[in-house]
Formats: C-alpha cells, structure tokens, sequence
C-alpha cells in the first residue's frame, strides 16, 4: 500500500501516522518528493482500513498495490480453471452452450425446448423455477415444480442443468441441480454467496448491473473462500445511460476478466440487451473475443412467454446462431 | 398501455395481435397518423408483457400509462403518510435525525456515541449488527451481541433502534429492534422485502446504487403488498462515472420521490459520499430540498472504527450540523 | 405524438391545451382510459416543444412517435448506404481498414507505419495532426506539418488519409484530405457539424463519451441536412462507471445503428479501451457483430509515441489481427 | 509519480525502464515489497506518459501525486477567487443571482423578464441568443439581434449580461458583453478555449454532462494558462443511468470543487432537471451546500417558449425563490 501525504506536514502528526501503521506489523519506505511524501507500506497490508487512511488531514490519497482477491487471482493461478458441470467442461480451451427458456412454464414446453437445443448442439440446459421480478405482480416462476420438471428434462436428454436459486431458504430444493446460479440483483448477497461455498457444486455468478470487476471477483472470492472453487463468472450487461437496449453489453469485460482471474467467463446476450435481434450479433462478438461460453434464451412459442419473451430465439434461430458461433470460434483459434 | 404500429403493417397481422390483446380484457382504441398507427389500450393491462409486445416485428414502441406501482402511489394516496418509529414520527413534516456509528464496536463506543446523539437531539440511533462487505475478508459486525449492546443503548437513553437486516434467517434477532433497514445490495431481494412485509414493524428501505426511483418503488410496492404499510424510502447515492466521491447523491431524489409516493424520505450522506468533510454541506442541501430526515454517521473515536470511518463524523461535528440543519429547516418552512 | 394526461382534470384546461395544439395544424384523437385521457396527436408535431408539453400540470407524460432524424433514417432508406473515400467503399458489405498513428510525429514515422499497414492490407491511413487533450500542456500535433506528412505518405502508398478536424478555421488545411473526422469531444459541436455540410467530402463521425445512439443520428442529420450525405459513424466506447478500461466499448450500439440508420457504422477499438492487449479481442468481436469497418491505432515504436502509445498495436500485432478479422467476416458470412 | 512494477521482473528491464525515467531529469526511488517493486519519481513528471508507462508489459499501475493543474489549483491559491462581472462580485462570500429567459426571443420579452428579475433582486441577467441545439431543425437563437437585445435590457435595468459562445467565430459579436458562456457540450471544445483565455473578460464554465471534476478543471485551466484567470465554474447535471429527471445535479461537486480549486461555483437547476417543479428545492439546496450562485431560467410567459419552456420559473416563481434563498443563506452562516 502507498500513502501519498499532503505538502508541508507537520512531523509530527507524520509519526504518528508511521507509528500507527507500524502496529499492523508493516515496514514503512518514505520516499521525499518535491511536493510530497510518499510512504511504501511493506507486509501484509489487509488489515488497514484504506478509506480511514485516506480521510486523514494530512493525507493526499492512497493506493492498494496488492488486489485483495486472492482465490480467484490469476497471478497466484496461471492456468485456467475447467470447472465442470454433470460432466460438461467449461474454460481453459472449453466452450459451453447454455440454453433454455427464460422460465420454466410446462412440462410440454420445457421438454420441446430441451431436445431442440440438444439437437442443435446445446450443452447445458437453463431454465427458471425462481425468478426475481421488479414487480410483486408479476409471474415469480413455477418454484418447485420448475425444478421438477427441469429434472424430468435432464432425464430425457441428458442434459446437466443450470437454474437460479435467490436465497438460502431454497437450498435444499436445489440439491439435485447441476449449476446453481446467482443473478445480478444478488451478487452481493454475501450470505447466500457464503452458503453457496459451503456446497461442492459448481456456482454461476453473474455481474450485477452496477459493479466492477473487481467487486465481481470478491463476490467469486466469497464462495471460494468458503472453499467452493467452482466458479463460472457470467456477463450479462451493465447500467448505463445508453437508452437503446435495456443494459449495455460490456464484452471488454471477457479479455479483462481473463487477465485478472483463471475462472472460465459467459457472456448472457439475452438479458443484456432485452431485444432478440441483438441476441445473434453479440453471441458472435463474445465468441470472438474469447468468451469460454454463452447463456441464451430459446423459446418454442415466444408471443406467449410468460416473461422475457422479448428476448428470446426461436429453436430455429438458436440452432443457425449456433452453428455460426462455431465458425467464429474456428476462425479466432486459426 | 399504448402500442405505437410499424408503418405499412400487414392488415392481417395487426388484427392478429389486437385480437390477441382482446383476449386480456381489454378494449383496443385505434389512432391512425400518418406515419403511424396508434392502439390505445382501456383496462387492466397488468398482465400484459409490455416486453414481449415491444419486440413484436411490426411494433414500434409501447408506453405504459398507468404506473405499476399502486400501495405506494401518491395518486391513491395524496396524504402523506407518518410512520412512527418507537414513538418518533417521519413524514407529513415530522423530521427525523438518525445517527449512530457504522459499526456497533464495544458497549463503551455505543453508549458514548448513543449519550453524545442524544444530547445533540438526534431522534433515533442507528448501529450496524450484521456488515454488508465486498470482501470476505473484512470485519463484518458483531451480529447477535451487536442488537443487544444496541439495546443496552436503547434503554440508556431511550432513543429508539435502527439496524440493517441482511437475510430472512437473522429475522428472529430483529424482534426487538425498533426498525429494520434494508442495504441498498438487498434492495432487490425479494424474498426478503416479502418478509418484511409481514412484519407489523417500520422498514427503512434503501435505493439500490443503479436503481430507477420506480426500481424503489416497486422494491417498496413488495413489503406493502404484503400487508406492511410502514415503509420509509432512503437516497444514499447512486454509481455513476464521477470518480471523486464513492458515489454521487442524487439530491433531486427526493422532491421526485414526494411527487410520486406519500411515503417519506430520509437522506444518508454518509453513505453516498464516504467522505466526511462532505457530510455537513450535502447534510443541510438534503433538509434544504424537502428530506424528511437524515441519517448521519457518528463515531466517538473515528481512527479507530473498524470501518467506514473515513465518513463518520465526530459528536462535536455532528452537534454543530445538527444545530445548522434545524436552522436551514426553518428558512425553507417560512 | 401521445399525450397523457393526468387523472381528473378539468375539462376546460383540457380543451385549452387541445386548442394549443390544434393551432399547431394537427388533428387530435381523444382515446379515454380507466385512470387516463391519451391525445393522439395526427400531422406534423417536429414544431411542437415537447419538453414544454410535459411539464404542464395537467400532463402526466408524453411521448414522441416519430423519430425527427430523416436523413438518416432507414425507415425512409432501406438500402445501406456505401460512402467513398479516396476509391475506397466502406459500407454495404465492403470492409475498410484504417489504420494509423495516434499522431502523426515525424516524416520517417509515419512512412514507416504507412508502408506497414498498406503491406498487411489497411484500406485507409489514420493520424492525428491536430489532437484535442485534456491538458493545455500536453502535445497537440504538429498541426498544419502533420497533415502535410500525412499527403506524403499518401503519395508513397496510394492510402486515402483521414485526420481529425478541431474547428472551422482548420477547414482550408483539410481541402486535400480524403476524410474529416469529427472526434468524440466535438460531436455536437454544431456549428463545425454545419460547415462540414457543405463540403462534398466524407465525414467520420464519432460518438460522444456521454451520448445516445439518437444524438449521434441528429448529429448525423446536422451534416446531412446540409448537404453532405456522405457520414460514416463510428463507435469509441462510452462512459460509465466501469473503471478498468477508459471508457465502455458499447458493441451493441453496431447492430442497434444498423437497424436505426442506413449509414456504415466503423467501431474504434483502441480508444474505446486505451489498453493495447485488448484492442485484437474487441476488434474481432466488433467485425464479428456486423460492424463496416475498424479504425486502429498503429505504431512503429510504442515506447516513444507521443501520446495515447498505451493503445497502439506493432506492426507486427497488426498483421497478425488483420488476418483473423478476415477470417472472422468469413465465418460470420457463411 | 508512482510506479508499481509487477512481480518477478527481470532486473534487465527494470533497469531498462528506470534508464528511460532518467531521461527525463527524474530521480528514482526504489522500495521493495514483499509483491512488489514500487518506483518513486521525484522531479517534474508532466511530460511522462502514464499511459504509455502503464501499458508496459512489466508495470502493474501508475499514479500520479501531483495534480496536473496549476493555475486554478487551491494548493497554489488558498484564498478564495473574486471574478467580477460588470460591478458585480461572484464568489469569496459574495454569492450572485443570474436569472433570465433561456432564449432572446423578443424585446418585449426580454424587458419583461429583465425587470422582473432586477425587481425581485437579481445580479446579472441571462439569455440565450446563439442556442445549441441536439436537433439542426429546432429554433437556434435569434443571434446577433438576440445579443442586441440583451444590451438593450442591460442598459434599462443596468444588470450586466451573460450569454453563450458556440465558436470563436462569434468572437466579434460578444465584446461588449459582460460574461461568456461556455457550455457544458463545448467544455473540451479546446479551441474555443484557448481564444477565451486571450480575452480579458470573465468567463462563465459549464461542466460537461459526462466530464470529470478534473477535467472540468483542465479546462478552466485552458483558460487560465491562456492568461485569463477570470473563471467561474457551473455545475448543471451529469449524464447518468437515472430516467426521471433530463440529467442528475450533482451538488456535491460544489463543496468538492471549492477543495480542489479557488475559483467560484454556481449551479444551474434549471438546466440540472428540465423540470420546474424542481427548481426551487435544488435551488435551495445549492444554496445550503455553499454554491456562489445561481444560474435560473425565468420566462414571462412559459407556454409560449420557443425552448426548454418546462424547465422556466414565472416571474412570481422566481421572486419567492429568491427570498428563499437568501433565508438558506442566512441559516448556513450563522
């Protein structure tokens, strides 16, 4: 950690500040500018309370070196992590197609749109049973009966299946889910992220709408230091004041989440844009700079999708993307 | 609900979706301009997917008349409605200083800090029990012994209790506090805003960091449609680009929020800037713009408060605000 | 146009308003709804103030329905537009590379980078002469020498050249430059967008840090209704609150402006992030999405570029991507 | 300067970059942490790029101690800065009225309006006469005769005028007027700034709605190294993801301005909202939070506004405002 002092401060105040630090256990550099001091705090420095430190009169501003996420930190985890779900890999030269209805609504419905994604290639299925809505009016899902027949689907297909769990209440109900996710609204639900590293199950977690990257990695840095390591992190659009779609597709996210962390990264198409036209350009645009999957919603009949229909493919839409998101990624790896 | 027609639609397929809409109950009035055709809806058009409509190929846009939120609605409400906290009333002109530190640290620093309030003519003490933070490996509150030193304050100096409630499981713990706060992280669990609901308790709802005033609205439409009518709204800063404080406080929040709901309307400038120089003057614009209370960050000793100290203010700091809100209070009331 | 009005007003401010409107020219259909009156306002609404509308007290909202760009709209030119630079094409499936220094520095640079980016197959030669920075202290470009340079290399390769035009009296500088480029900080700077009307040369327009896809359209209509239809748009990443690369490169903006407008759409992936490593990633991803082109900073020495040298590729990083954005337009294509 | 190299640099390079830093005159201090090498330049950095540094392959981040602005720094200029404007004081405790018509539109009505305002106390008079606008179809100011007109109320009411600049070809038009405005889509319009800071004539500069407070003060400092230190700063919404007001004031980028730098800080709430109704309560809450001023739209006759008519106060609006005003002023600094 570096701490900047202001000019022109008292030296006494500035010992006193150096003592301070000095019971962390850390070894302090000064180093004498023209208009500043700056001081190096050398050792473990997790235990000082930044924003403190920076609110002090005599001090201009400070700076982490050392990033506070150390699980999911590529610097301490070179390769990639292939976490794998019901036997699908996922990251680390693994591709994964997650497909499926935004909810689940019937038994008609959920297995007319597994076997049409597993003919056209899909890998994993998703589906709702829980759906966090804006409104208490709106549908909320089919619940336990949502993961029933997400199950009966698996059954028949063969498919691992994906599905999102909103509290720790729910636990039990998802025991025998492939993939737990954790949606937008709850990533920084810190105690459901703490239940959930309690399980040995991999976890999908998505970035909420309006947090970093590194706050998405804390979040990760929650289950794995509960000591759940299969983590999946997911893009799925971010708030901005850009009026068109409904969030805006971040997808420099992907390389960047590359660089920082060895965890596999999706990108959802369907949420983030909210408009189906967009879902096949940006699929192929996260294939392209090196996403290690994709979530996308197909529905059977989208005019009477209970929710989100608006952003959903059709089966024969999905399996032409589908086959065209295999040629971009041909074309990337040439 | 008005549905605004590509121009040159098929005959055929706009009696298709208006007979589709029929089906909801509802009478379709037909606009024709000249580059558009506009189908005004009449009736209830709550359960009509305005996202599926909007993606449709041969519709423009759609425009929602009728607000979705209703229980908290001034339009059904004009009143503004008074919610009472241990015998202190918010709303309807009652103003409400609530101030305590971040963190509930030791039985020494609660009662320093609940006495020195008190004096100051603060109305209700506030004290974080159960810590939202980014990293798993911060403090993250005393929990359970926090709500009790809390209460040991309580019944020291009679100021009724506030304390952030983080999950359905820590309900019971909350029996005895005298108002349950909602984090902006949490404002859109919702399972959780469905369990306040229950409650015969006040609930001080945070805005969420990139939610709309309507996202609010409805996050407090969950807890009142459930049956707790009890809410009070709190603006601490949204995400923005602006990079000098932690969050920037969007102080036409609340004039907006007293347009829209009759519910009343707290400002935590703590939060929303995280540096305690700015506490004072977004402290007195927040009563100058019509807030129905503050809530203010104070702490005994703030070198050594275990977080968020940069913003916490010190008893003698939050004494001379308190005295110069009241003054700024009487010179917009004349 | 639609207006809503409020629940419950009074019928002679309701004709008062009908009145004004009428004066306007336009015909008035009156649809009543359960909670709300909707005027649906039929003829020419473009002179009608519509802010002004809805800050009246009996309005509730009001909602335009004809968008006012023309000139660019789509609706009213299906066919994609090609514009020609120098004998080149972008737009209408034809591709253009540009390629270039940030700043054009010396006559040796830029010969050499031009020569590189001709070799690897660039369309189009960029570099800055005249740069707009933060700082008055920084380096603004060599100015009247640097355009001068940029002909040379013209004359040595065959490139077309585009360079960034600050304000009109740079004009008669640019008479023998192929493309101007309007930058992000300028796009709505009005009164250049005007004069650059009048010319008969191509402009590249790019889209402000803080700016919605429709102000960059009306900022594409300020040229054009001028008289100059020849507009290539270009996305450059916007502004939020992301903090790990520059700005947010809003991918989604190519297929949104393909369906609004019937202009190419370019994406510039070196100051959309500001970061070399990602500028391949980002690129395939935008040839990916259907974009028309790209616009990439390329330098023969980054270490001593005079400015924005952390954004720009080798000539060898260039060719290497130049090629996998060929195969990635193969793939999309196919 | 703060140079954070990454772990496990070969000494080769280190050296490597340590010898290119001296280049530039630099003094290098080295202190080793457990992680990291951190590297202290001492000596006069400005001419280092820190994104070129940052971008190296053996660098993990730069930070810069010094401020890149002088001339309008606190740190150089404790005192408060008086700007004068026609006779008129803003800033250092005097706080200034500026109130007027958004647009010129006639001499009635800009009389009107003049006198209006000079009754009820205002300091400076305000008016459009050269007005950007999003749409090349829209009404853009009467021009020249607008600034006629403005004279013509000057010299019956005797407030100086303030009024906007779009290019430093209206230059000749404004030299009798007393203030010039820069406006918030011309902040980087660095030309146009640069000519500004040749004049001897206070200028009046508008934050840009998605600009930094540092870049805001960059572009004070365009003016100022130009020679003219005549700046007063306007803070008047930022862009943001929140859709009930046109843009999100900012108040607290007035007590975080009057930090950073001398000069003095107005706010503009009619501009910051687009919406009447919430003039007042923002007015009042700039005024608590210690702004030197006001910039109001005040219009005799708000239906027949040929602009931003929904953002305008009525004259008797005005008036109980500015009474109001002076009340909070009042309350403040006892």
């Amino acid at each position: 950690m570096i701490v900047v002092l202001k000019n022109g401060v008292a030296k006494e105040k500035r010992e006193q500040l150096i003592g301070w630090l000095k019971n962390y256990g850390l070894t302090i550099h000064i180093s004498e500018g023209e208009f500043h001091t700056v001081l190096g705090l050398v050792g473990d420095t997790s235990a000082v309370d930044m924003d403190l430190v920076s609110s002090l009169d005599i001090v201009d501003s400070v700076k982490r070196v050392t990033e506070p996420f150390k699980c999911c930190n590529r610097k301490f985890h070179p390769d990639d992590m292939i976490v794998e779900v019901g036997g699908v890999k996922i990251g680390g030269g693994h591709f994964a197609m997650i497909a499926g209805p935004c909810s689940v609504e019937s038994e008609e419905q959920i297995l007319a749109v597994a076997r049409a994604v597993k003919a056209s290639g899909a890998d994993i299925l998703r589906g709702g049973a829980f759906k966090p809505r804006t409104s208490p009016y709106d549908f909320s899902g089919l619940r336990a009966l949502g993961l029933e027949l997400l199950r009966l689907a698996r059954a028949e297909t063969g498919l691992p299946i994906v599905s999102e769990i909103m509290s720790t209440a729910q636990l039990p109900l998802f025991e025998d889910v492939d993939m737990l996710q954790v949606g937008a609204r709850n990533m920084q639900n810190f105690d459901l992220l703490r239940e959930l590293g309690k399980l040995d199950k991999p976890v999908l977690l998505k970035r909420g709408l309006a947090n970093t990257l590194k706050e998405l990695l804390m979040s990760a840095e929650y289950i794995m230091a509960a000591g759940n390591e299969r983590v999946v992190l997911c893009e799925r659009g971010i708030r901005t004041f850009s009026d068109y779609t409904r969030n805006t597709l971040d997808l420099s996210a992907v390389p960047e989440l590359h660089e920082l962390t060895h965890l596999p990264v999706l990108v959802d198409p369907s949420h983030a844009t909210g408009i189906n036209r967009l879902v096949a350009p940006m699929s192929l645009a996260a294939a392209a700079c090196g996403a290690d999957g994709l979530m996308i919603e197909v529905h059977n009949d989208p005019l009477k999708a209970l929710c989100d229909g608006a952003q959903s493919l059709r089966p024969e839409e999905y399996d032409a993307l589908a086959k065209k998101v295999r040629a971009v990624r041909e074309a990337v790896k040439a």
